[in-house]
């Protein structure tokens, strides 16, 4: 049987059986709007009170702190534009005043795009942002942040982990900061993007000090579109999905009970194995890297080796083009990618790669591999045999070509 | 066996068995991200295009005119924000001129709160919005709107049919109204929230004659968090959700490809049977509604009783409050509502009932009985046991209560 091996677990990951089980009896005969105040209504605002205390435990928040959304992008898209809308006042005629008086964000160069794009949208509407490098180990400095700091700075949003190349960003020396800011009274709030690191490293809102912060299911072995924002006590954000008194008037639309119930067993589980897991996917990765290093003396891996989460490797080989190893490693059965998931149709080389100071070569042949609970020693084993093959031929390829084509 | 009968399926309806063997597949091995290259991904993609058919042929609309959402609410928001946005521009200072030249908005005095309540949050920032009267009958007419346009008018948007009474909206003749003002030369869009009418009447968005139409998916035996926007090609929107190019860059956030394989399938199930179903709910509605009548003759029936949804029926009992009388039936097994399920929390009547101008008895009395294709003539005969039971009972009690006080 021809062998699949799924090493896009940054992408998103395979739903866990337990998880699946615990959703489906809320996709067959427990089908109650939560909102309806009878027996099936009540069925349901229980599961989704037990997901909202599973989900809560787990960032060491308080169940009333979570919002239940559809994923990363739209809890991303809730901190950031809730908050600015909030603070600054939604665009009516009476708040145009100067560009300036808008207010500024800081966020780094290398954030998902449901935070980048939401940054330049907000540039477009007169906001202030300052995009932190990242040098060439893939981490920003708190340093650079201290320095971008104006009377005007409203927002701090620093993903904990990048998706591209795991590398982990200095959170809770933010956080730190943003606390001894607020306590001379100045008004700055902290959002944190926790979409990769949730389920790999422990995401606690309180270590952290963030007043927003963002999960998504389908990277911790859950469905695809549902994920939460955790909101602190007291931070007022703007709604975006305008509608009913959901989620204590926070996000409107009928709650997807069986996704809110699915994150809440994902989480359960995933924090339960963390650490083990954590550690034997580790364990893969870096016997991959550490074999690919002697195969490939040339390779160049991406971002801090250190501080970096345990599931992602991102490599660049020299003369490849990343799309075509993805597609030849894919008609060999193994699935990864070139950046993110969430770019893709993109023909630029990865933003977060070339924020590292890659040159267009490396940029280009740049590779993400991301491991999973479901992937073996053999599977690394495998992998291992087929890479070197597969990156020989299309180096082999590439002046063939460009003979043909003379 | 306690017996239990649903007649909320306005609020949810269940989940059909096609419906979720169609989504396993999704929730088990395939479960690649959909804007992945490789296989798993291309997987997910085709599963996705072909629901996007599905739902396309359904509207008469073309696939690449369907935008998947989270569901209704967010389809509204998307639809009028988006559309606000994109024609006045989005809130940056300079387009703060005074508040009269934002835009006008006509749209009707019942509409769901994520219509309603957007439009609301819109005056706050500078639009005008006219809600047209629906007068006894709980229906909008033509000549208000006509007399309603201004200049400014930049958006008409007007339900095909309501959520707790059910009542069909002249949207046809103002699908016409709007293309012969733009044949003037008048940039005026129409947008229809079809959440309700979907899968119970024939929704063509050629008949209609609108640019936008809303539709969820767990309002037709599919899943919660999941619904879809129709765009009319050429119709520009300004994202709400931020993030990656999904959706042809309309909605970015990794695509719920189990809910949408759903939503294609419900669809698909729901327009082949459509007629059949309608016609026998109409037939146990209609039955219901004559008992009623004959048991009840002070009850009054919301609504138009013609141009409206064959599965809503809703009667104002006199003295009594509904929310008694619907934890009464609930009690005895029979779920019904009051006002729709995401107003549930308010303490205030019903405002569609208001609208109808009926006093506050009535309007604090009224019951929502929405039947499902899996209702039969028992549980019709069922209900028709137990509701005038129960009336009298709350009857009883009210002067009981009063004796108590006193």
């Amino acid at each position: 049987m021809f062998r699949r091996i799924y090493l896009d677990n940054s992408a998103t990951t395979a739903i866990d059986p337990d998880v699946l089980d615990a959703m489906l009896p809320f996709l067959r005969e427990m089908y109650g709007n939560a909102s309806s105040i009878h027996h099936f209504g009540q069925q349901t605002r229980a599961a989704i009170d037990r997901a909202r205390h599973q989900v809560a435990a787990a960032l060491n928040a308080r169940p009333n702190e979570i919002v239940f959304t559809s994923g990363g992008t739209e809890s991303n898209n809730l901190a950031i534009r809730g908050l600015i809308e909030a603070r600054v006042g939604s665009p009516t005629a009476r708040e145009g005043t100067s560009l300036e008086h808008k207010g500024h964000i800081i966020t780094s160069a290398i954030e998902h795009p449901s935070v980048k794009n939401v940054c330049e949208n907000l540039e477009t509407r007169g906001y202030r942002v300052t995009y932190l490098p990242v040098y060439e180990n893939g981490v920003a400095r708190l340093e650079d942040l201290k320095a971008a700091l104006r009377d005007e700075t409203i927002l701090i949003s620093v993903m904990i982990a990048n998706n591209e190349i795991g590398t982990i960003q200095p959170v809770e020396e933010i956080g730190k900061l943003v606390k001894e800011l607020r306590a001379t009274g100045k008004k700055i709030w902290f959002h944190t993007d926790a979409v990769q690191a949730f389920g790999k490293t422990k995401v606690d809102v309180e270590e952290i000090g963030c007043d927003l912060l963002s999960i998504s299911a389908h990277k911790i072995h859950a469905p695809k579109g549902i994920g939460a924002l955790y909101v602190r006590s007291g931070v007022r954000l703007h709604k975006q999905n305008i509608g009913g008194r959901q989620e204590r008037e926070r996000r409107g639309g009928t709650e997807n009970v069986a996704g809110i119930v699915a994150l809440g067993k994902a989480t359960e589980i995933s924090e339960a194995s963390r650490d083990e897991n954590s550690r034997l996917i580790k364990t893969l990765r870096d016997e991959f890297e550490s074999a690919v290093g002697e195969k490939f003396p040339d390779a160049v891996f991406n971002g801090d080796r250190t501080s970096r989460l345990p599931n992602i490797s991102n490599i660049s080989f020299r003369q490849i083009e990343g799309e075509g190893l993805l597609i030849n490693l894919d008609m060999q059965g193994i699935a990864v990618s070139t950046g993110s998931a969430c770019s893709s149709g993109s023909l630029e080389p990865s933003p977060v790669i070339r924020a590292l100071g890659r040159d267009d070569e490396l940029a280009r042949g740049a590779i993400r591999f991301s491991f999973g609970k479901f992937n073996t020693k053999d599977d690394v084993k495998h992998v291992l045999e087929i890479l070197p093959r597969g990156v020989e031929s299309l180096r082999q390829m590439a002046p063939k070509v460009k003979t043909e084509v003379r």
